[in-house]
């Protein structure tokens, strides 16, 4: 990677190799991108040239000419109260992280754009490609602009809503409401509630869903309520609060929002209650807020590695023009088992 | 921002715009970017037919024309063991999260460039203005090839080495590494360690100064070993593990880097010794593996919120050339006292 170091701060052009090769700009501009009839040894020798005086292509130029910005975003549609919290670690930038690095592997850049409330004018500003988005909507209004513009897109966690849903990686969020609730009925509870997030997405769809087939199976009466995602862990405590002065005999908590399981706990230790005694408590995500709980909350491990890897893959699929695969498989959740259902504690 | 949907695949055009409202091409352009001298009302008008169209401006040559990619890079130098690991919510992924809020509020895309072998390669062909580094070394490729490029930088923590450092957030690291020492001190230990990274990165150098000179403060004899940072976890189990052999008198371990300092604790695990009773621990960041640790790890709130913040604050400036402030005192350093180190446990 050595390279000598020119100690003038002027940019170096294509000019200036034309000049030390003794080359038109159009032998120089032909041989650096292997276009055009240009002879071999000449062609060595301008990239030789190049390669001494240091010079490097103009980036933005080489962009326009492609066609292509080689950048990727990733976007959420969660609202901050969720996907943010105090220590700012959760499932998106767990997933940042690993699709950072599938995509650099492939020569895309990935811009991260945080949920927040202005994020649909930053979008319409940005120079993309393709963009991942984290559980959209069923009617997400940054799904629908960056479609509008052409941007290539795939979801992780398929968009709810029917026939023209994204192209996706299966969250299996069915097998993960079935793990948490398996799980909860092993440890002896008989009164599961679900405290889910009010935005349709498909994974709350079909947690719910897997909720009430459970609860059917084994006639268990339904004890349920909805939060609204903007409220963050204080709308988690006070539905948790309602819930269990409406139902005093509920003996466990499934709330997959981390952010809303938090507050369950805070809303069982107000009741007087004890976690996990009295009231257990499961959410999905295995981040920062279930880990550091007291007590620590058992939760699921989705693998996000392997998901953002995925959806990597897929995306590149897409923006390669194969557009056979429309939904992949994610990796098999597995649960982990902590002291919030911890039997005989 | 609701605006009607086109049901055309194609892109429209600046001319589809001039065409409806009946006006010129340069009439439109100059309209829709409040630029030129074109009539109040012809230029109200020209936007409200482009809006009524659902026009969108072509991203890509605005950037060509404006000279600016209205994008920053983050960037770090730290290898993959050290800054990435099993759970990769690191230091990095921390500051990411925040400073790409804060650019977004300035309308800046945030490229995320993951710490891996080939992110030179990457980083030559990426199209950004500017670039925060994390903790650069005092001889870091990547400044060096991004400075030859003309991008805009600043770093966390300042880049050693001397005069020609770069704009910087000033990490406290003296100060950082007076708190762990002196809470070792409190805590009882007589015989402290330091186990640091043998990298040229001037938060280490701060470290080792500030131990060599509180050893001097308080008649301590030296307990030094360095660690290559390529080697993560192993690497510190292993030169703690030699330490300890080496001098069993050594009752408090220092271990700034946090991935050493989880090989620290199975070092000292190893050797039958017990944490905190026989050696204590305390290190740097206060990331996922300080708390989830067995015992959980003694650590350091540095205010990364408030890092990322000045940083893109600092970087912003210099970008508009404002180049009046080459470096920002960053948040005071607060410990954050857990198992690890407590006293009589």
């Amino acid at each position: 990677m050595s390279r000598p170091i020119t100690s003038s701060p002027r940019r170096l052009t294509i000019r200036d190799v034309a000049k030390a090769a003794g080359v038109s700009l159009t032998t120089v501009s032909h041989a650096l991108n292997d276009r055009g009839v240009v002879d071999p040894v000449t062609r060595a020798r301008v990239k030789q040239v190049a390669a001494d005086l240091g010079y490097r292509p103009n980036v933005r130029a080489q962009r326009l000419r492609s066609g292509s910005a080689n950048s990727i975003a990733l976007v959420s549609s969660m609202p901050f109260a969720v996907s943010g919290g105090v220590s700012r670690l959760g499932f998106m930038m767990e997933v940042a992280g690993i699709a950072a690095e599938a995509a650099m592997r492939r020569g895309l850049a990935l811009v991260f754009v945080p949920p927040l409330e202005d994020a649909q004018a930053f979008l319409e500003g940005l120079d993309i490609d393709g963009a991942i988005l984290l559980e959209p909507m069923t009617h997400d209004p940054n799904v629908r602009l960056l479609q509008e513009r052409g941007v290539a897109l795939v979801s992780i966690g398929r968009q709810g809503g029917g026939a023209d849903s994204l192209p996706f990686v299966d969250l299996q969020s069915t097998a993960t409401a079935h793990l948490l609730l398996n799980h909860l009925w092993e440890q002896g509870r008989r009164r599961i509630a679900l405290v889910q997030s009010s935005a349709v997405r498909d994974s709350y769809a079909s947690h719910k869903k897997a909720y009430e087939n459970f609860a059917t199976a084994h006639a268990m009466p339904l004890r349920y309520m909805q939060v609204e995602e903007s409220l963050g862990e204080a709308g988690g405590q006070e539905a948790c609060a309602k819930l269990l002065a409406r139902y005093p005999d509920i003996d466990a908590l499934c709330v997959p929002v981390d952010a809303f399981a938090v507050g369950a706990l805070r809303a069982v230790q107000q009741a007087g209650l004890r976690v996990p005694q009295d009231v257990m408590i499961a959410t999905r995500y295995d981040g920062l807020r279930a880990r550091t709980a007291e007590p620590s909350l058992t939760a699921v491990d989705l693998h996000l590695e392997q998901v953002a890897t995925l959806a990597v893959e897929l995306l590149f699929e897409h923006l390669s023009g194969d557009k056979s695969r429309m939904s992949v498989l994610g990796p098999k959740p597995e649960l982990r088992a902590r002291a919030s259902t911890q039997r005989d504690a």
